[in-house]
């Protein structure tokens, strides 16, 4: 087993009603709250009056910034630190997915540093810091509430890269399942697949650590067993809750401890089709991990018969990839980029777009064309 | 799955050589350190030069509390606290196994709150905090590295009890598989045994919590896959890290999280033994484990079942209970009380303290009826 760090501050309130504790918890931290959102779901699904419910009890002043996109972009990062400055936030509350809190993160290194959002995404400065940061989880799927790491897009760049330091743990995170009933399916699957996926990408990181193979087994049975039963019942609690708390061990650390990383070549291939295409994040997963598995084959054939017996308990590697696909299939999400019907899908601009964005992952680094092949594995 | 909060702040350093950063871990919390430590045998292999020597690096001031016993007693408690308080030290150093650093935990909230040892595990008294607290471990076993409880026993009152409190989460732990590697066969075996009865106590806990369950499976397998080999070669690195991590994984949350609470039902029967024959802990865990098993097997067959589905691949809770009690001797682990050649043990004595002591589980609380075919099940 190599060296490692195992440490995450983190304290996650889990359960039904747990949002009670907020006010509670902002009070210890500040009064001058900055609250951040994506497009306004909150509003609709009783999340936004629980939050205001809580800070109204303690007489909280509240800001707000609405409006952080799925796939989030770095001017928004920008424009809400902006507002965290001049009004002296103490604490910033996220509301929503992996793409609410991963900029929120951001937003409280540029508050504490008085720096820009991509210069942060980009290691261009010294972080001394970062305010604190509340996550409200609506999605299960990233493993953001729970991890230091944060993901933006920069379009003017043609970049979308993660980004992590200490600093940016979220202090607690709320993590209700009833605040993830109202998922659609498609999102629903797409988390799923994510958080499957962050269990492969640490699996195949650099690294000889057996309990945490052992880890990674656990989380995606979990996901085997409890993602198709919510499927088919998309307002189980039981059933939300099994998932949501899969997904964020799939990226707190217990997937990771005793790698130096993980391997996110799947990711960063992905990150692409989300910038050029705007394909959602789980999609983008779905549809490259099996390509991406049988590209590595005959490269890493016992690695990948060991993930084999440690979730399905079979011996196959080629098996193995097989029901993985299946498995995908199953959660509804797409394994072919051409189901997702995309006007003017352009193969050279996709290579041309991971090329510039280091596209390669910890095993393997891809060349041009390797990019080909493995483009046609899955388009 | 039950409402919970998970939350674990300790920061883990994992590996060959991790030691050469604890003077600098150190001068970030202060200068005044009191060593705590067992016997004396970290002098002989090379642990205690080691932290000498880093704390030289650094010019800190230190004061030495020697010989905490392995059943740790409160009055060892008292007197380095008292040497604490009157030294007005900054940060513990605790280089031992769990009898060492729960004494330190202990310590270090006396020093803090100026308080007696007894009445902190009575809960007698409102904990306002702890100084920061070092641990570096030589015995993997107990999981204390990584947690915020404390078991202490007191003769005067025939009490061998435990203690939590989130300010006793160590700071930092320190985990050097090579400190361990001195560790005698019997002591090695007595930790994985600990390790495994860790897992089942939480396994046997209150609620319905499937990855977390899947997780015991997955660190019970792990010590049945290195446990063995360990124990026909216990300076191997590589096998005594993957003890190590798992003992550490048995006890800091992983096993715990989804639940109320663990069982306990075997440590607070085991903790008697310990306190009247002066049974080593893991021993007292091993003899007790199977007869506990047996005793439940017609209450929740289903549950034992499960449990051999997660640990053994098998449908059977009988022959899941057989496997427990032949892992534990295959380890050199003693399954009867016998076995140990105490002289003039007293079942009524046994008994008689285990009613004073409450010694009961979360799911079945014995009456004196029980007790005695209990013990009749390993005497």
């Amino acid at each position: 087993m190599k060296n490692f760090v195992a440490y995450n501050p983190t304290s996650v309130y889990f359960g039904k009603g747990v949002v009670n504790q907020l006010g509670e918890v902002v009070s210890k931290l500040g009064l001058k709250v900055l609250l951040i959102y994506g497009k306004g779901s909150i509003k609709k699904n009783g999340v936004y009056n629980d939050i205001q419910s809580q800070l109204k009890q303690i007489n909280a002043k509240v800001w707000e910034y609405e409006g952080i996109k799925s796939n989030p972009i770095v001017e928004d990062v920008d424009a809400a630190a902006k507002m965290g400055i001049e009004n002296q936030i103490d604490v910033i509350i996220a509301a929503g997915g992996g793409s609410v809190i991963d900029s929120a993160k951001i937003i409280a290194v540029c508050i504490a540093n008085k720096s820009k959002g991509w210069d942060v995404m980009k290691n261009k400065i010294t972080i001394s810091g970062a305010i604190p940061l509340i996550g409200i989880l609506t999605l299960a799927a990233t493993g953001t509430e729970m991890n230091p790491v944060a993901v933006v897009q920069n379009h003017e760049t043609e970049e979308k890269i993660g980004f992590g330091h200490p600093s940016m743990f979220p202090k607690h995170s709320f993590l209700d399942p009833q605040y993830t009933a109202s998922v659609p399916a498609n999102y629903t699957s797409y988390g799923i697949v994510d958080l499957i996926a962050h269990s492969l990408e640490n699996y195949f990181g650099d690294g000889d650590a057996t309990l945490t193979d052992r880890f990674v087994g656990a989380i995606i049975q979990e996901a085997i067993e409890y993602g198709p039963k919510l499927m088919n019942d998309l307002t189980n609690y039981e059933y939300r809750s099994k998932i949501m708390w899969a997904a964020t061990n799939a990226l707190n650390g217990v997937t990771g401890n005793g790698r130096v990383t993980g391997d996110w070549g799947v990711h960063g291939l992905g990150h692409v089709l989300s910038l050029l295409y705007d394909v959602p994040h789980g999609a983008s997963l779905s549809i490259i991990y099996p390509a991406w598995l049988k590209f590595h084959l005959p490269l890493i054939p016992e690695r990948i018969a060991l993930l084999g017996k440690y979730v399905f308990n079979i011996n196959s590697p080629e098996e193995t990839i097989t029901r993985f696909e299946l498995l995908f299939k199953q959660l509804g999400s797409p394994v072919r980029l051409s189901e997702l019907k995309i006007p003017n899908i352009n193969n050279e601009e996709i290579i041309r777009v991971w090329i510039k964005n280091k596209a390669q992952g910890a095993y393997f680094k891809f060349k041009p064309e390797d990019y080909t092949t493995l483009l046609q594995a899955f388009e």
